[in-house]
């Protein structure tokens, strides 16, 4: 078959993706918003999302473009020799631009979808869980198909254009996903700042002035959090998983160019390029896998969403997996013999290429489990953080950080043994192609993740707009469901992110001519303690802007209680405009510094030394895989543990609820909480992969 | 010279520490205990005390028995191939009756000072000063007294026994080493558990039944929390780093087996063997340097006891740096060329010895300053956990943990750089000789840290006797001098942890005859995330031992309170006995399953691939490191936050003080520090050095 066929086949998938998100917006938008006051309201959040997304672009449009050319120049003084060429930069700029397109979208039509939830949930359930999931599967689908038609595209035209090697052409492309990493970093850092600084504030503002519930409308720092929801949890994962999905393709076409010269002549579908291409082959399958197993999600009046979402999500993952046999025993031969430094002369199979991505798609499933186990509503962690309540908030939060600590666990076990696996049937391309095999259903994956955080905005807009309770209650029973799936996405996010990089780091080592990584050399062995010691830093950086950013708002919210006549009698309307506006500035402000420690210090490490750069990676993603699980699974774990509490729960006789002093301990731990899992924890899986990448794009200069 | 002679100088110097430790401890037994109360209380504390060592000390003489019985069968069945021999047993066993005997001696000792520093204040400050200090002495002599004696006793009698070479008499000395671990690993762990529960379950029971503080009489808990002053402070961190000092010793000696044949007729004074002795050399000359410091530690009557204590232990620094270079330029050839499969053919001189030897001392100092700078009542990072603590126990938490998270970048930078530079000017053995600097003033470092409990447990003593106000002011401005010392021990103690786990890493490659540990091979990759798992893992067993242990203090302490009529008004005496009974059950109990784990994984990992364990090495000592960093410096800010507000502050124009919410908040804070701070991080620099010590010792049979 021809190259460029399958390619344009490839983009045709990723138009499907694109068409299918532009039906399901359109059906979205035709639904009814609702009453006036939800429509206001709405408008509120909807355009404090819009604002946010406006003022984060503007300054990372000045980024975007002093790093363009800065590869541009590089690329140019570079000349022929380094393989590098100015057309890098078109690539970064394609990248970051597709990263910052699906986040807009994905978010406009988030905003959209969580009003008609709300209305929808008036009455019945079935439709609510329609809109809300509708709304995520945009976001999931601009995602991947974006990501397949930017790498595709790409691909087709510098191969068509120029006379370039595939290793250049590939090599060039790497850019695409720096692009994508840059906006993920912001996306996710300052989107996480932003949501826990409106969190946080909300939650003590209303504590320490007023005792008002954080979803009442007279608190000014309500339609912030809300916001917050869609710019953390919707364009935030949305920009991660684009990161994770464009790296794990890019890295597996980096190391399948390892393959031209193995494959040239051996009767494989597509010659010597099968292992390049194989990658965008299979995330292209996975789209149209995504877009059917969509259909599978719905829910019968008075019935269990979870079903409905479980059905669409594993259903689609089986799909997958048989569908990826087919795929890859046509592409590559039944077997070919490399040599490595690792094992010497190897035999390999097309089979084993296979086993390499269930490998990969199986441990995603295992680590989401691994986390539900550790933050669910009905498992041991949880009710143990809640009987550790009674004794007070010092004793939760002991409790909570152990559960934390102890659920990195398994999911270590699980990527430490998929490494293993994965390598042993097909070597480094392997654990690349285990990378892409975890994130093949990303559309759909995507889609569940951001039903959450619609959700819980669709239950906020009933509480503000004071709908009859049985609107909140179908809103909460969609939102609860949205808990759990929001736990197994972070654990599926850490786990791509995990083998995303380390698929990079083995593209990095191939690029760099780097053979071993010896870590009794000592200044490797200092770069992967520096490397480790990076996730520490930047989540404290996170951590702290959270604390600066909630402390501001909590003194805004103080004014206006002060200053607004009749707002604490409900008489007059809170300014919340400008509470958006302090979780804005901050988080725009707060994200400089991290974003830079997390390109500067790999560009300085390589130029010391490539050898410490290559430490430096393997210790930047452990250390930070781990930090995260910890900080993430803490974080869901309190809040869990809370929801239990406030679900009325009975511990050695005695009966916990809201207002007892059990109930506030665990309100002190969700706090806690919050900041962990929503801003410094899942802004590591960025730390790590956006290292790698500028690690391998800088590769071919050191 | 000849070496039998310089080794009995060597031991010589051993019997002096052992000898003047003895003389300080009949002159503290010689002071007045004070009033008939004083030494009934000071009796419930000792008696808690040794009953705790009793029964810590039945258990492990089972465990020491059968490891013992494993080594000398695998000692035997391994023959003279293996270069082993069931003498290894014996090493074992004499290294753990050595750190036995250390803690028992300084624990005793620590029992009487305490109650004699309380009687001294009731006169003035500088006899206090005196006696608290020599308490810490007798601990700090006896560890590196019995460090030495054992480590050069041996290496005598096995040298004058057998017809060995060199290389097997090192290897078998090794066991030795991994008895102190064993020792030190139950004693950090169990010690650490058995304080914090007393002193959590103190804390927490005195708030949620009676009100009353918690060095109150009336509290049953109160003497076990004394009790836990003891065992986890004092012979815990004794303990630590007689396992420090053992490891970083016999690390360089198994390095400078390598210089055998380089030294050989080198005309360097000890011939071949001058870098095998060197190490013990220095701890000899360490022990004089001690000695001689500890004459300046003195304070005029009014005056600041840090002043006294800076002297005496930065002047020993420095005294010990002119005097190592002296030895190491004595005993080292001037130049040598060696050639390692990591630099090649190199040149290395006797300085360039000692520039390592003094990185590791400064790396010390530095290391324990940027932990003073994070955890100090002084500086910025507790200022602002105070102000985070007026919007509630949350902020405070958070703002806590962001500052240890931050708090890990020096110390790890310091050691990044300690590991190059050392290793630029001497190679792998300048890593080891670099940690044996760091730990060659252990005497009276050691004596400095115990100082700290010593005098805490006096205020405790003064305020059970209902003493005059004036004797707990001068017993809390000890305590407060006490507070720094420990956070700057406790920076120490990683440290020296880190770089001797390095040392025993790079001999522990030699052994197994590594050249080199590719973390780009998978399974070295994955023994590095397992590895890097551990310290979380084992940190979320020692914090749930916590829990569960001070959950049931509290439960007995509000037994008491129901059944002992007359307990509340003051008319009855509380049954200690009991409290000091569920403590010490307790943390015999849970120190089982950590020290398992930390003993079998290892065990595992290195039958399955010997380079597996070499990723699973460098996994635990670079995350164990940074997590202890974190976990210790949060505890140290919370704690030292809490004073500060406590001492009365202002910020923002508004007072805080005890009582305030601000104040609540801080207490939940310190709280959750307490298993942070002396549980669960410093029984990370065991495990770290554990595992490396098992490691060496099963190198052979790999």
């Amino acid at each position: 078959m021809q190259v460029g066929l399958l390619i344009s086949l490839v983009c045709a998938c990723g138009f499907v993706a694109l068409f299918f998100a532009w039906t399901k917006a359109r059906w979205i938008t035709r639904q009814s918003p609702g009453t006036e006051q939800m429509i206001a309201i709405a408008g509120y959040i909807a355009r404090g999302a819009q604002a946010f997304l406006r003022r984060e672009y503007r300054v990372l449009s000045i980024f975007v473009i002093s790093v363009a050319v800065i590869l541009a120049v590089t690329g140019l003084m570079g000349g022929a020799d380094l393989g590098r060429s100015p057309l890098i930069a078109v690539s970064f700029l394609v990248g970051a631009v597709c990263s910052g397109a699906a986040g807009f979208v994905g978010m406009r039509v988030a905003t959209k979808a969580n009003v008609r939830t709300t209305n929808a949930a008036r009455t019945g359930l079935s439709e609510a869980l329609s809109i809300a999931f509708s709304g995520g599967l945009v976001m999931g689908l601009c995602v991947v198909g974006l990501g397949i038609l930017g790498l595709a595209g790409l691909f087709l035209a510098y191969s068509g254009l120029t006379d370039w090697s595939t290793i250049k052409v590939i090599d060039v492309i790497s850019g695409f996903s720096l692009g994508a990493s840059s906006i993920a970093l912001f996306a996710r850092v300052g989107g996480g700042i932003y949501t826990k600084a409106a969190d946080v504030g909300a939650d003590l503002a209303g504590k320490v002035y007023e005792g008002i519930p954080e979803d009442d409308a007279r608190n000014p720092a309500t339609i912030a959090d809300n916001v917050g929801d869609n710019v953390g949890d919707v364009a935030g994962m949305g920009a991660d998983l684009f990161e994770s999905y464009v790296g794990s393709i890019i890295g597996a076409m980096v190391l399948g160019t390892g393959f031209l010269t193995v494959f040239e002549g051996s009767g494989a579908a597509l010659g010597d390029l099968s292992a390049v291409v194989l990658p965008l082959v299979l995330g292209a399958v996975g789209i149209l896998v995504s877009v059917l197993g969509s259909f599978f999600v719905r829910v019968k009046e008075g019935g269990n969403p979870q079903k409905g979402l479980n059905l669409g999500e594993f259903g689609a993952s089986a799909v997958m997996a048989v569908l990826a046999f087919f795929v890859i025993t046509w592409m590559l031969p039944t077997e070919w013999v490399a040599t490595t430094s690792i094992v010497g002369e190897k035999v390999y199979t097309s089979v084993g290429v296979f086993w390499a991505m269930l490998i990969g798609l199986v441990s995603g499933v295992l680590i989401g489990l691994a986390t539900e186990y550790f933050t669910s509503t009905a498992t041991l962690p949880t009710f143990l953080i809640a009987k550790q309540s009674v004794t007070g908030a010092a004793t939760n939060i002991i409790s909570g950080l152990g559960a934390g600590m102890y659920s990195t666990g398994v999911p270590a076990l699980v990527i430490a043994l998929a490494i293993v696996g994965a390598f042993s049937t097909a070597g480094l391309y392997g654990i690349a192609i285990a990378a892409v095999g975890m994130l093949s259903v990303t559309g759909i994956q995507l889609a569940v993740d951001a039903y959450g955080p619609i959700s819980d905005n669709a239950g906020g807009i009933a509480e503000m707009a004071h709908l009859p309770a049985e609107v909140r209650e179908r809103t909460d029973k969609l939102d609860a469901v949205g808990n759990t799936t929001a736990a197994i996405g972070k654990g599926f996010a850490i786990g791509s992110a995990a083998l995303t990089a380390l698929a990079l780091f083995a593209a990095f080592m191939q690029q760099a001519g780097l053979e071993t990584i010896n870590v009794a050399q000592p200044n490797i062995l200092a770069g992967l303690l520096v490397g480790a010691t990076l996730p520490y830093v930047f989540s404290a950086m996170a951590m702290g802007a959270v604390g600066r950013a909630s402390a501001d708002m909590i003194t805004e919210v103080g004014r206006q209680f002060r200053e607004i006549p009749g707002l604490r009698e409900g008489t007059a309307t809170a300014e919340y405009a400008k509470c958006v506006d302090i979780s804005t500035a901050a988080a725009i402000r707060e994200m400089i510094a991290p974003g830079l420690l997390a390109i500067l210090v790999p560009v300085i490490v390589g130029f010391i030394s490539p050898d410490m750069l290559g430490g430096l990676l393997v210790g930047v993603t452990v250390s930070g895989v781990l930090f995260a699980i910890f900080q993430s699974n803490a974080g869901g774990a309190w809040d869990n543990a809370k929801k239990r509490i406030e679900g009325g729960i009975s511990i050695d006789g005695v009966a916990l609820g809201k207002g007892t002093e059990a109930h506030k301990a665990s309100v002190v731990g969700d706090t806690v909480g919050d900041p962990f899992k929503d801003t410094s924890g899942p802004s590591l899986n960025i730390l790590i992969k956006l290292i790698a990448v500028v690690a391998l794009v800088i590769a071919p200069l050191l």
